[in-house]
């Protein structure tokens, strides 16, 4: 196991290649500049060559997003959104009807959704974090099985302890790291990627941070920047003959004073970031989406009646504007700091070569 | 009151300006393309200057589309979604629960769609065309108070009978007619558009046809084939000072033989055709979308028990992408066939200027 | 026209009967006991004899929720559920959408939907009472068809408006009155029901007032506090040939401080209370509920972000079981308060027997 | 580990102790009626005394239910319904998307979830029994914490396995088995529960089968047959001082040609032979509930348009009433089949007493 949330070497975001993306990011450019959030991945890297099933090679991990960090299992206000059900997000009846998000959120491979569930539970048994008498953790998956020994079943309990303890705020790595680790994006490597906006104070000075696990997306659809990326790099790059193997699952954070059907309408409109980016949501794709808000906090849980901020829908335009333009650029960042990787049977998937990509953006006059 | 579903003057069409758009359209590009779709419009201009409430001027008018054609009154499988819904389309609970449209569906102003429900359901009972001993009838709206006298009530049954009446398959008249008569669209003139794809032999030769009332945007959102139209036009142009007031309505039509879960699958993925055009959706706009198959007539509906068709879930993927372009080539022709329209008080909303249109789609380099 | 929302004649009711219910009422035992709700009634009664369609005979209505009364249209938070969607209730989309109920509440038959939603608008408009430039009523419906001349559309912009204007707080007339003037319950005479709860101190002492328009059930599944009244007032009452006909709309309104999504748990529990009362919520059955909560004013809706004040999840089981048995016993009001109508071409609807319902729910040891 | 799906010892049910159902039975009375359906148990009973997290005392299970057994892993359509989502059932966003069931139910306790589902995905890859490349398996629970050592997480792979492996068609195990061994019904010892009815000719003739984890409600609502019991057997048997923790997962099959949308409607009524129990769905209670029909199997899967039969909505009237009967006796099946248990820190709970269960109905002329 190589756990590796926050390492030394950088990768290369979309913006700094050029790529013009809308609106003004937070310092981090990430979800963890939503103040308390912290992101925390587990990646499994381990043998080459052919696929024995149970033994590898082994391209997986988990990627933990905590809404008030380790120290604080306060539960947020959350929503949910299925655009393609064809995935799981475990949790999610309890997510619709409390309103509230009570566990961090996991991202996995479609095979190991179960040990992380139960794995959550576990941690939070012995930290005696749970805020009813059993609990409900919401974990997320995208599938691997093209690079990943998904039916070896590597991923342990240890793996998620391991990503929810690295969990921290600051720089987030992207790609090939935690649940990303072996996923594809538009026929390239693709991965964990992570933006985010921060409205101006007329607006309210909100901030909105996303952060996705790529892995859905046909290679000739890709759109950046509103630029047909896919059909310029070239056709015959699709692993998926028959249909589309792939999903995105999209976490939306906010500052913002959300109520829960508010934070809905946000999970519904990550929708339209993935749109920009080329996908038509494939029935192949489990396109699973969860916003919260880390406003409200409950930490003076005492009393029956509880005191919350609400935002007035007529001012959450700017909110669903920075929703979609983080999504979208979550999604570039994904694929721009994946790197190239081999995985079962010597099966390799390109990094999306950067200088093409800056080229043919070029062409087009952006 | 003008009644023009089929007018001499045949206004011009995004794809005949060269815009870019994939996938191949059916011989009409329109909603008609699905074999028995028949649409109807009523245009309701009358007078100019000062608004007086209850005598004008008045913009507006009735869109009709009749999933079967006038003659047959034969239910169809049917999906309904909500991206926004600041807005109303009625009928909808009975859509979802039977997974049936029993009624035409029917666009009109926001203010109007009572009248107009009633209407309906008095054409029905007088060409006994029910299907249950009450009809609850399908009828969307967008706002069209900024250019007509909405609070004047001047659409009355007369209107709704005449654009059921009209009703016919083939070219489909666009822009400023029946619903969409006095809509706006990204700040410039909008209204009624369609368009349509069909799928490829291998595919299974399917059409998908699209037709929307819009009324929708924020001028500098516009994007039309990955162009920022929007900020190259311009800004300023915003009649919504303080919030977005519009509304888009989307349509589909297919003759694949989709059951009703999976026309709801069709009819989430209209978002991502509208995202393509730069909306987020935001908190004024009603944007509700309706998918309808026209196969599985019920023709011989004695039986208990029906044989229905039924296309495989991994097929629908080629379905998906049609009803994503189409209905972001439907959002174009609509402001393309746009004319510039006067209303209430001199208000005054510039038809999209196409030459201007070109230039900046050339200059990006498509 | 005879518009009696508080008719001299008082109706029996069931408690008054000595049929045994759970829990504690309000004072007035109706959905007046939340403080500032108000309701109206429009009751048409017109001709005997035979139908003659546009003519009569009539036996229709409109009554009116308003829910914090005709001087302040604030809004309400509110939710939604549909139970069996054979039906209308228009305004769902945005109520939804923005968690806000920001109209009254009608209900009528099903045919005058339309005329009674755009009524309400221009009353709206004449008030100056709209949260947005356009609005979004909420009006729902039962089918009277069995004595109503419903096809004869006698429902007009007066009675929707003299049920807005009659609207008041304190006792609620029952039975054959308003929207529920024509309608029928498990084969006898329905109507309008009401009926309400009270906490009790450590619960919080709120209210839970609920007000039902009875149009449902099949005869032999009438069920009264547990016992089979249905059975044992004997077969063969059933108009419904071959399906029912019928449907409920069941509206609750608390000032316990709910947030949106909890309004929507308030609503789907209404199902139990239905249930409880026999009804298996057949296919022909429009049966949707909606519940709004009174706390939580918007007087000084000036700021950007609200104060709310939210009830805790954990605190809400007093509150399901107040909505259960309040909608239980608000069904068995309509019963009893109704009287014995004859309707078009003679169709006679018989008023449940008073001593005959004691007697069998005597027999049963209650 | 002690797997019992088929024990010797038959429990009792309530139908034998005299208690009125409405309706007709199939042969068992129970969800196996419905052809091709099999269920398994595995129970797990160990230990006794004080709770020693990790070492027991344990009392917990897994209970499988397989649409067209253990042969045919051909997909079902399904519907899901949340009634109260304090609970976990994966796999329904793919149930929800596709309309399909594509893997057994399995049901187990709240924070064993994680294992039996990756337990079954590692099954299918065995039997190489999935539809896809991966699996999005089904699998509920309700909570037994106050009996077993749930944070012990005692369930492993192979009971998940036993519990597919021993799955059959015939007579179901009842009460303290499988999934149900620890749960608790309304204060009395709860468990599996299973009843079934069969339609008369004229309705069509078909099978609903109903089966219920049984482990929600307060004492004092228990109601059987209308009668209320919970009253008579007198309070203070209420295990849940501040709240319910309780919960129920009910499954309901049909040999009725179903299409997914009507399934759903099966799967919302559930809710109403719950409430005939007298529960009111409490906030703590996890009741999710899922309806497949064995109709329209795929063996011949080759053709990308399926013919299917479907059942016009107009004749689901007889199902409805079924599936609410059928989920009220299985209820009361559970509890009557279950026995007194003993757990954690000798927590006893009581198997409801027959003699006075039947007294109290009779004394309600029942």
């Amino acid at each position: 196991m190589a756990i590796g949330s926050h390492r030394k070497v950088i990768e290369p975001r979309g913006r700094a290649l050029g790529i013009p993306f809308d609106g003004e990011p937070g310092p981090l450019n990430a979800i963890t500049d939503v103040a308390g959030v912290e992101v925390g991945h587990a990646t499994i890297i381990r043998g080459d060559g052919k696929l024995i099933v149970g033994r590898g090679p082994v391209r997986t991990g988990v990627t933990a997003v905590l809404p008030r960090g380790k120290r604080d299992a306060a539960s947020v206000f959350a929503g949910y959104f299925s655009l393609n059900g064809n995935g799981e997000m475990t949790g999610t009846a309890w997510v619709e009807e409390s309103g509230l998000l009570t566990t961090p959120i996991m991202i996995t491979n479609t095979h190991s959704v179960g040990i992380v569930r139960d794995a959550v539970i576990a941690w939070q048994v012995r930290r005696r974090k749970m805020t009813q008498p059993w609990s409900l953790p919401v974990v997320a998956e995208t599938y691997d099985g093209l690079l990943n020994d998904i039916n070896g079943f590597h991923v342990t309990a240890k793996h998620a302890h391991a990503a929810l303890e690295s969990a921290r705020g600051g720089r987030v790595a992207e790609g090939c790291v935690g649940g990303g680790t072996g996923m594809i994006g538009y026929g390239w490597k693709g991965g964990i990627g992570t933006a985010s906006r921060r409205l101006d104070r007329k607006a309210g000075g909100y901030t909105v941070g996303v952060l996705v696990q790529l892995n859905c997306g046909r290679p000739s659809e890709l759109t950046i920047a509103g630029v047909p990326i896919g059909k310029e790099l070239g056709p015959g790059r699709d692993p998926f003959s028959t249909q589309e193997l792939g999903s995105i699952i999209i976490v939306a954070a906010t500052d913002a004073p959300l109520m829960p059907h508010q934070l809905k309408r946000i999970a519904r409109r990550l929708t339209m970031g993935l749109a920009r980016t080329g996908s038509v949501s494939g029935n192949g794709s489990g396109d699973l989406f969860i916003a919260f808000s880390t406003a409200n906090s409950e930490s003076a849980k005492r009393s029956d009646v509880e005191s919350v901020k609400m935002l007035r829908n007529s001012r959450m335009d700017p909110l669903f504007t920075a929703a979609v333009q983080a999504s979208e650029e979550a999604i570039v960042n994904a694929l721009v700091a994946a790197r190239t990787m081999v995985g079962i049977n010597g099966y390799r998937v390109e990094a999306i070569p950067h200088d093409r990509l800056v080229e043919v953006i070029r062409k087009y006059g952006r």
